[in-house]
C-alpha cells in the first residue's frame, strides 16, 4: 500500500520550530507535503483572502519534503494546498504543532485549529497539535511522540465524519505524561484587558492583553485533563447549530 | 424601564449601506452605541489583533447616535467596545446588516457572525443579520423590518443560554416574503477555484473564487427556506465539541 499522503500546515509561520517538529513526526508515517504561512498568523481565526490576491513559492527548508509558503492564512493555505500543489486528496491533514494552548474557547480564535476545521470540511480526516509552551525554544519531543501515536490512530481507525481533533499536550516531559483523555471542550472565556498607551504623536492606541478563566470544573473537560497531567484530544464539529435552541423559540416567540 | 442598549457593529465597514439601515431599524426600540470596523472586513472569520495596536475613533456619523470606527477585525470591535466604550453590558448586540448570504457553512467564514458570536461569548443575546444581495445599492427595507421584530423577540422573550442567532433575509420586497422560519444550517460548501494570473513581474499570484453548493435537501434549513421565500433564523452555538465522537473513538480507536 502506498504510503499516506499527509498534509502539514499551521498558524505560527512556516519557520516556526513547532511545524518542523510535525514534520519530523509525519515523515516517519507517510509522504509529508508542507503548505503554510510565510508570516505569524496567530489569532486568525477561519479567516480568508477575498480582497487580494496570494503567493505561493516553493522553498527549501525540510530535508526531502516538498514545502510552500503562502502570503495567505492558515485556511488559505488549505484551500490552496487542494486546488494547486496537491495531485489527489490527502489521508491526513495535521495543523501544528502550535506554540501554546488551543484547549477550550481558544479553539475559536486559533489559525491553526481552523486550518484543521477547513480541512475537514473538505472531507479530509485532521488534526490540531497545540503544546502548553509559548517559548520559542518549547521541547516538542513529547508532543511528536504524541503526533505520531494520534495520526496513526485516526489513519487506522478513523474518526466520525463530520469531526476532527483538537489535540493539546501539556508542557510536560514524555515520561510524566500519563496518557491522553478523549474529552469535551471545557466552558471557558477569555476577560481581556486592553493596554492603553499614547503613541509618539500623541495620539491613543489599544493593545490587547488579557487572563483566560476557566469556569468549568468537570472532570471530562480538556482543561481538566492538561492540568492533570494527561493529553488532552477534543472532537469538533463544525456543524455551528444550536439544535436544543430550535423548539425553546418556537415554543416561546410570538410571530 | 430604561430603554435597552444596542450595541451595533458590522464587518463590511462603518460606513457601508447595510450597517446605516441596522442603525436606523435598532434606534426604533433602544439607544443604539456603533463600534464598528474603519475598513472593509469580509471573511476575517472570528481573527482577533494580538500583533498590532488598535485604534478608535469617534465619528459623527449616524445622526445622534454615538459611533465608534476601529482599526481592528469585527471580533476586536465587540471586544474594544465593551471594554473600552460601554458603560454597563448591552442587552443586545446586532451584526450587519451583511451585504450577501451568510447561510449555511458561510457562517464560519463570516466576520458579520463572528462578532454576533463574540458577544455571545459575552453572555450579551446577538443576532447577526445578512441580506442575500451584495449590491451596494441593495434594498434593506424589508430587512429592516425583520430586524426590529426579531429584536424585539430576543429582547423580551430570549434565547438560550449559549447560543445566538443567524438570521438571513431574501433579496425580495416585503410583501413577497412568507415569513420566517427557525431551521438548522444546511450541510453545503464551496467549492473553490484559484484564478492564476501573472503578475507586472512576471510572477504567478492566486485570487480566490468559488461556487456555494448545497448538498443538503432537508425542508428544515436556512437554504431552503431562503429559497422558499422565508428568512431563515438559526440558532448558533459555540460550544465546538463533537459530543458524538466521543463514544466512537474511546471504542474504536487502542490506546
Amino acid at each position: 500500500m502506498a504510503a499516506p499522503l499527509i498534509l502539514v500546515t499551521n498558524d505560527d509561520g512556516i519557520t516556526a520550530p513547532g511545524i518542523k517538529a510535525l514534520v519530523e513526526a509525519m515523515k516517519t508515517i507517510g509522504e509529508v507535503v508542507v503548505v503554510a504561512p510565510d508570516s505569524p498568523q496567530s489569532g486568525m481565526g477561519h479567516a480568508i483572502t477575498i480582497n487580494k490576491p496570494l503567493r505561493l513559492q516553493q522553498i527549501e527548508l525540510f530535508e526531502g519534503i516538498k514545502s510552500f509558503s503562502c502570503s495567505g492564512t492558515p485556511v488559505d493555505c488549505v484551500k490552496l494546498a487542494n486546488n494547486k500543489v496537491l495531485d489527489r486528496k490527502p489521508d491526513l491533514c495535521v495543523s501544528g504543532i502550535n506554540h501554546g494552548s488551543n484547549s477550550s474557547i481558544n479553539i475559536i480564535y486559533s489559525g491553526t485549529m481552523s486550518a484543521a476545521v477547513e480541512a475537514s470540511l473538505e472531507q479530509i480526516p485532521s488534526i490540531g497539535f497545540s503544546l502548553l509552551d509559548y517559548a520559542i525554544e518549547a521541547d516538542f519531543s513529547a508532543a511528536k511522540e504524541y503526533a505520531i501515536t494520534i495520526a496513526k490512530q485516526v489513519l487506522e481507525n478513523g474518526i466520525p465524519k463530520s469531526s476532527l481533533l483538537n489535540v493539546n499536550i501539556p508542557k510536560l516531559p514524555f515520561e510524566l505524561i500519563k496518557g491522553m483523555r478523549i474529552c469535551r471542550q471545557a466552558v471557558a472565556k477569555w476577560e481581556e484587558e486592553y493596554i492603553e498607551r499614547i503613541d509618539p504623536f500623541g495620539k491613543k492606541y489599544y493593545w490587547l492583553t488579557g487572563k483566560f478563566v476557566n469556569y468549568d470544573h468537570g472532570e471530562d473537560t480538556d482543561e481538566w485533563s492538561l492540568a492533570n497531567g494527561y493529553v488532552s484530544v477534543v472532537p469538533v464539529q463544525h456543524d455551528l447549530t444550536a439544535h436544543y435552541a430550535i423548539p425553546f423559540i418556537n415554543g416561546n416567540w410570538k410571530f
